[in-house]
């Protein structure tokens, strides 16, 4: 399928680029180790991320005022650090591992993917993560953006319109040069509702294997997509990079 | 010398990073070959250039309200092509001349200084230059930024503090951790005032080689800046990188 106009990809992070269950699953469970802690890491991690979306959204209605996600992930990791007994964390650690999510790991394909892409399109993030979070993840993951855009930027965490139309402006593009790669329908649907173009990548372990998830992954995405592939090097086969 | 704290390098561009004069005047004197003009290409590139900090001045004295940098190219460039008698180009084509801005080469050490940088320290782009432009001329030179910061981010353009104070709050970093790389001291001394650290770089060819310069390149710096380098590889020695 060809897409002359399409002259950057902006990618969802969370999920679609790097696996924040495994990543921050396997660190609750060094931590429970080292203390000699029983409990649930796979649960720990699907907790946290549960207060998220509504931490956001407290944003984005305006209940909150605007606040970065360390601030959002904090109010939530002090919650389940009481809920799930880890006590005796000094300030110093319990803001390192607050920090996880500024250092979690890509999917296998994740680098390959995108160092395929970059030699076509400007790639480059637009996640409601922070230009910090993001920087400091992509130096540790190797993942080769041409810049960092973030949420953060226009003041506004997505699915708000602001956030979309503030990546295309920054890019110096029009909407319709732009193309969101995420893997939640819900992402693409409000990118494309300000203009942009639609990748629709499935990540079907984002929220683990077997039985008993915590939610169920998002495989079916959205006929109205422009592409649906099963991940970076996918996409970057039916985009020609 | 040791510097514990710093854990990012913010680079000014123009100058610092690429060869905007000998870029320009490159490009230029080829426009002028194929349309046979007889023009002074080196002259063309310098006086574009006396327009940007004028044009930057309104905009930090509230005289015009923000208006990005390719705009404030624009408004000079179709004064010079009046000036030099320029005349039959197409809105396509002067707008893709206009964008020569984006596409300036760097001196010749510095992607090997800046990769050498990146091993140790978060670098990032800091200046008046918009995303989208230092996003097009880092894709094209292959600048290995870790994220792409710049004044636009703060609506105020340097050597407003403003900017610098964006640049560290979007880093997630104390002023202190953030060391500014120039090779001009009024942008250093500006950093230095909101509390950055400071890293003077000689670009002795800047404003070109010889007599009639229409500029004398900064090269003295100042006893007060924390490092003083002959370019980046030089200052990636001195940084143990």
């Amino acid at each position: 399928m060809s897409i002359p106009d399409v002259k950057a990809l902006t990618f969802d992070v969370f999920g679609t680029v790097v696996d924040w269950r495994g990543s921050v699953s396997r660190e609750i469970a060094g931590l429970a180790d080292e203390r000699g802690l029983d409990l649930d890491a796979d649960l720990f991690a699907d907790e946290w991320r549960a207060g998220y979306g509504p931490g956001m959204n407290k944003v984005r209605t305006g209940e909150w005022p605007w606040i970065g996600i360390d601030a959002i992930h904090r109010r939530r990791l002090d919650e389940l650090l009481v809920q799930f007994g880890v006590d005796g964390l000094t300030e110093e650690e319990t803001d390192h591992l607050n920090r996880i999510w500024h250092r979690l790991d890509p999917w296998p394909e994740t680098v390959e993917g995108l160092t395929r892409l970059k030699s076509k399109f400007i790639i480059s993030t637009l996640s409601n993560g922070s230009v910090a979070l993001l920087t400091n993840m992509a130096k540790r993951a190797g993942l080769p953006w041409d810049c960092v855009l973030s949420s953060e930027l226009s003041g506004h965490y997505k699915p708000d319109p602001e956030s979309y139309r503030k990546a295309a402006e920054l890019l110096g593009l029009q909407e319709g040069e732009v193309m969101m790669v995420a893997a939640h329908s819900g992402d693409l649907r409000a990118a494309a509702g300000t203009g942009l173009r639609t990748a629709f990548v499935k990540r079907p372990d984002e929220f683990g294997h077997g039985t008993g998830l915590a939610r169920t992954p998002d495989l079916e995405g959205d006929p109205s997509f422009d592409f649906t592939a099963n991940g970076f090097t996918d996409l970057a086969d039916q985009l020609g990079c």
